[in-house]
């Protein structure tokens, strides 16, 4: 067993192999000066069970090919299998023909790794679980709501509701609902009229109580700080937002630092630059369920 | 038939589209926040002949992406056949295990162009002939070499040599060559110790004469310059460079403009930044080229 990584995880890559006690493996990440990747492997991974450590998050397609010729690379030195861990699986919100002559690019990523030679897929909360179908390899699908759930509990909040931001999100809104036997809520988006401003319908009673809002992504974090504002301005005492991966693009942390959200709690399954992690942003590290599946 | 553009030779795709005399097909390339690109095909292409321009060029992985995707969308648009112009084809160079556990990109990119759904492949001097042996299905392979000597030969200069900057491109300079129906001349680079500068020992005889380098890539323009300079201080009246590819990353623009070189002769196979073009760089179309091939 092997556990090597590429550029977009490094830290969580090293808490995995800490957690399996495995140091990580001795590999290289070159870019030319035209900006082309190249890998180079340092050690033999001849026969070996080798774990790859990869989120597709931003640079996406960098991140992407750097797993690609990863897969490769270790293909070529005849690895024994090949297992793709990727915590965040880009485009996966590419995942049907929302629009006539849309490409399926969730699917088609999924068939690139087949091709470059990846032998099973170890992901988490996939935008749509259909997308564990666009494989013909084993695909392992980990959940971040047990990990979100165990810190709402450690935090004995008292009289809490958990809210889906959109009707799309119930299910999810369930599951940690279950876990912390508390009640759910929705907020249901209508736009009344086109080119009116949508009105937050919050289906569910959230007066005077903790809200706790969950996703799977907040990218730009329109629909969760929108979403937050209303639950108080309806009457909650407080919200939190929680969801597995930060993906945090353009304006999302300057909206959450405005937001009423006093925390926003995630997970490391994509590394936070720096100045995303505001103080009131508590990361959570997938590192003990991936190294169980390991 | 219909001709399409991803975003790194749009104006190439223009003068394609112009040759053959039609209009290029309505599509899109979109950004999303977070960096995730999507292909908009505003036009149907049902049972069309479809050919995309998108040369692999830097950004090398956000390009190839654009062309992995645009042919995604393609095929689940019932177009009856995908053919990819790729008038630089990057990751050329990664074609061989140079190196114990080296991956072999070149060949990674075939797959992943024929996974999505490639049939012909139209490319221009690959950096190995054999690269078009990593495809299964057809491959057009044009040359530079024409569209270089066309150009020398009306610019009528007089006893030339054509010039190899290395013993690899000793055939792409006799190709030049016998178009000009002028010697050849090699630098045969030789280090005499580790550690040592290397010695520019020039093969052939270029003694008052004006000089024509050949390549098939200009990369970071180290090999090319330095072999400019052995020429003239070995006694050439002057050297002209050429190549099909200019790639000019890093330091390239900086060193040609160092250099004795008095011209260099490049095509439009990758799209030059503004601040590439020095007023001593000629840009070629190979336009009409791949019109024809079209
Ligand atoms: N990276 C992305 N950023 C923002 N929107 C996206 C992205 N990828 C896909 N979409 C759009 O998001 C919608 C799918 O999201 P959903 O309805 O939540 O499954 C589609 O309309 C997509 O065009
Ligand atoms: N994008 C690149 N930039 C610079 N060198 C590269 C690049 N890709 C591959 N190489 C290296 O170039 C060499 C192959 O070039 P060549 O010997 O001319 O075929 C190998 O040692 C590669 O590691």
């Amino acid at each position: 067993l092997k556990v090597f990584t590429c550029n977009s995880n490094p830290q969580l890559a090293k808490e995995i192999a800490d957690h399996i006690g495995l140091p990580l493996g001795n590999s290289e990440v070159v870019r030319f000066s035209d900006g082309e990747i190249q890998i180079k492997l340092n050690e033999s991974v001849r026969g070996a069970d080798v774990f790859v450590i990869q989120s597709t998050s931003a640079p996406v397609n960098q991140n992407l090919m750097e797993l690609l010729i990863m897969i490769d690379a270790l293909k070529r030195a005849s690895a024994k299998s090949i297992n793709c861990v990727i915590p965040y699986y880009g485009y996966a919100r590419q995942d049907r023909k929302a629009r006539a002559r849309d490409p399926i690019t969730a699917k088609l990523v999924a068939n690139l790794l087949e091709t470059a030679g990846a032998h099973r897929i170890i992901t988490m909360d996939l935008h749509a679980t259909q997308i564990q179908g666009f494989f013909d390899i084993p695909v392992d699908h980990l959940l971040g709501v047990p990990i979100l759930a165990k810190y709402f509990e450690e935090k004995e909040l008292e009289d809490i509701v958990v809210v889906s931001p959109d009707h799309g999100g119930v299910t999810r809104a369930r599951k940690l609902a279950e876990r912390l036997q508390a009640p759910i809520a929705i907020i249901d988006k209508r736009r009344p009229e086109p080119n009116v401003a949508e009105i937050m319908n919050i289906v569910g009673n959230i007066e005077g109580k903790t809200a706790i809002l969950i996703d799977d992504i907040i990218d730009t974090a329109g629909t969760i700080t929108l979403a937050a504002n209303a639950l108080v301005e309806s009457g909650a005492k407080g919200v939190y937002a929680c969801c597995t991966h930060p993906v945090l693009s353009g304006p999302a942390i300057e909206r959450i630092a405005k937001s009423k959200i006093q925390e926003l709690v995630v997970t490391n399954s994509i590394a936070l630059a720096p100045e995303k992690v505001l103080p009131n942003v508590k990361m959570l590290s997938v590192a003990p369920i991936i190294g169980e599946a390991i």
